[in-house]
């Protein structure tokens, strides 16, 4: 049997692409914010709502789910009393949130530089008007 | 006069922080996009369009004015007939386009993989049903 053609690798400037769906789950506020969170370690749901700070309950299993199904995520649930469920980085998913973390750790450092750059701008139009 | 205190760095996991709207432009599917098309020189906002396949006018602008005002790009006008007004990165920018380079370039190298375990996962699921 033929094996379907397998695409070799993604292209994020052809809207067609699958990897634009990857893009979103990968670059989400919340899924960033998810994945780097899993660098720190296993982590269970609750510990995860109070690391992303403002993540409803909602938004954060929808973005557990669709990093668990791109095999980013790892969901292990414990046949326990009370039940246990707990995440995990896989190995590849550990591989998007190392560059992730280094983009997030630009933007933090970068923020007063950023906020400087802004006030610059807005006092520039506020004079042109 | 003493001068307002300023943050020395952001903060992602505070959603009081405004890192979360630097955050919003710079991982947004159409600032990555943008970020990234601009490593390769600078472009008019028709070769934009053309280059992030699939992005309205309406969007491109709003990107590209958030991601001025946030000092990542320059935008140029030439006084010229008829107008002629381009997009470059600035050196920050130039930081953050280098970073999403390395998560997109990991994205369109990992598609083959992302879709493969999304095939296993969903014939997990179908199986337990």
């Amino acid at each position: 049997m033929v094996p379907p053609l397998e695409r070799t690798r993604g292209d994020l400037t052809d809207r067609n692409c699958p990897s634009r769906v990857v893009l979103d789950h990968v670059s989400s506020r919340w899924g960033v914010l998810v994945l780097r969170a899993l660098l720190g370690g296993t982590r269970r749901f609750g510990e995860l709502r109070r690391e992303v700070d403002g993540v409803s309950e909602k938004m954060l299993a929808q973005t557990l789910q669709a990093l668990e199904r791109d095999g980013l995520v790892e969901r292990r649930a414990y046949p326990v009393i009370p039940p246990h469920t707990d995440y995990r980085l896989t190995d590849l998913g550990l591989e998007a949130a190392g560059r992730i973390a280094e983009l997030l750790g630009w933007i933090e450092e970068s923020l007063p530089e950023v906020l400087h750059r802004q006030r610059e701008h807005d006092a520039r139009r506020a004079a042109a008007i």
